[in-house]
């Protein structure tokens, strides 16, 4: 695991393009900020070919699709695989409803994604395991996560990452487990759409292998998640929120490795 | 009043879908999640089958309406009344363009709705009392509020929520009115979009009597605000918002009914 | 330089029509309505009339445009014209794609702006001066600002506001310069949508002098930030954000002049 990769992000820089969730973007936007990336969302495929050459990875987001969205997606996600960048791709609430399922099935068959990155539910749901999601929420089942997660992964054959109380990275074999967070993530609405776009500005910065990547970005949040709430006497979820941006930004290698519980 | 409803919202965990108001959509979710709800958001009706199926309540928020937003709503709204999930109307602004007051009035038509919840020029509009609404704030009128609020309930033959310096809750008949609160809700935009999908998480808990659950609304929303404007110094905005999503996780019924003043 | 323009805005209240980018709306709602104004947002054209007069002043920002959106701009840019209400345009990310470019152009064709806000990059691609932006960054080049400031504001004949670490004000001929401020504003998305936003309230209770009003309004938030980042040990994106809200509600005519740095 190659942790000198925050510091590539923060000298590079690079531009990371979001076709996002509108109830969390800007959240996600500065979080991108904070970590030394330079967010970019747009809402006009017609603007599509310039934004992807200018971003070194791309990030789809489903949270809320509509049918004007999800065709500028497949315009975003086919451009940047024509010219190489990586697109991470957040299936939010996929189990929700059949519309989303379908859409985010068909979406994974016209883009090649680099990596998924969902909870407990929506890896469940794509991998087409037995699961009960819960609107947003990550729900509850009795299966395996790190087979489900893997399941996943080969059905799609790119990385998948199923973050929660631990993070499961796979490629499908090679599986990786992140055990440092904070029950808080689950308390604010909008920390699984920065992983993601964190994830993908990872990905922009270790073009030969996401998995590394998406590990990185996993163990990235997930510390600075824990070092913020180590600090917190309650459960402050508006709190949290505004630290963990405070904290993405300060963070360090060092402070990093001094807690990492990587399996 | 039965404010073990408190208990019963943070145990069933309710999901609440929210047409929403994009400027406040995120405050929305945050302030959902953190009273125990469980947010979800949406802009396309071709989901709105399922979406509505999985959820406890539903709320409308026309804040930022469109003509695709409107007939999503139309929708949304019609799917939960027959499958008898309670529908919270936010007629945001509804003063400010006519073509907001058509809509709101065509949407009311249309869908059976629980409770309507708004500011003093909102609630007035739609009575259609003499009142000087002022873009997105209540303005100012010499009406009595209470008789006001309950010419707009008998009008539309439901709960009515005028929400201002004290919540009036009125059935049309049965006036409850809560004097707690802060002025530093007016200071912060969306303090009123997230009263009303609060509401709507109560009455997803409460559904054999509307008035109770947006009583209940009221009073645990603008005690919690009460209590966190209690420990500042100055008039912080920004520091408001997030600690109402603080509090909102933390406060406990017996707070709240160690200051509750109801009428 | 006449300060007490912020009283009269808190006195007036004037209501803001922003035409808004999604990825930063609350935040630029919340920082009119600390200052002392009253925000407004919409996406329906069909409201555009009654909205344009009922507000004091318009912000069309580009931020996440789209061809609807863009038409909607254009409704509502021309009814303010009409109505001699002022118009203030922010081109954000103007050089990120071609179609922002072609449609900021054909925006400025079609609406009289009073003012355009941008950074540096931005600013140097309205002006066609040769410059590197770098997506919603101001990036970087050789010339001189305050000359692709002026260049800027000859060729579409009104006020240029070039913010950064100086901002820079500019009729094309005047020049004013504010060395205000604090690189925390990089540090936080929307800190230029903000400032668009409130260049639009100025302009609204100066409506004679748009010139003062953007210079106000510069000197406004560039001491607000500064006065917030002295209290601060560390980079702290995340506080920024929401002591910038709170300070924008809480900062005196005295304390501004205090530190006020202009040229």
């Amino acid at each position: 695991m190659v942790l000198n990769l925050l510091e590539t992000l923060r000298t590079d820089k690079p531009i990371v393009l979001t076709i996002a969730n509108f109830v969390t973007v800007q959240d996600v936007a500065n979080g991108l900020n904070a970590i030394g990336a330079s967010p970019i969302m747009s809402a006009e495929a017609l603007e599509a070919p310039d934004l992807v050459k200018i971003s070194g990875s791309v990030c789809l987001n489903i949270g809320t699709l509509t049918e004007t969205q999800v065709a500028q997606m497949k315009v975003v996600g086919q451009l940047a695989n024509e010219q190489q960048k990586p697109v991470v791709f957040d299936p939010v609430a996929v189990g929700a409803s059949n519309y989303r399922y379908q859409t985010a099935v068909e979406l994974l068959q016209q883009v090649k994604v680099a990596v998924i990155r969902g909870n407990a539910g929506e890896i469940a749901t794509l991998a087409g395991s037995d699961w009960q999601s819960k609107g947003i929420d990550a729900g509850s089942g009795a299966g395996d996560l790190v087979k489900i997660a893997q399941t996943c992964a080969l059905k799609y054959d790119c990385i998948v990452v199923l973050s929660g109380a631990t993070d499961i990275i796979t490629d499908g074999k090679k599986v990786s487990q992140i055990h440092n967070g904070t029950p808080l993530f689950q308390l604010h609405v909008g920390s699984g759409d920065l992983l993601s776009s964190l994830v993908a500005a990872f990905t922009a910065v270790q073009s030969t292998d996401y998995f590394d990547a998406a590990q990185t970005a996993c163990l990235v949040l997930a510390t600075t998640g824990q070092l913020v709430a180590k600090q917190m006497t309650a459960d402050r979820p508006g709190t949290f929120a505004f630290e963990l941006i405070d904290k993405l930004h300060l963070i360090t290698t060092e402070e990093i490795n001094k807690i990492a519980v990587v399996d």
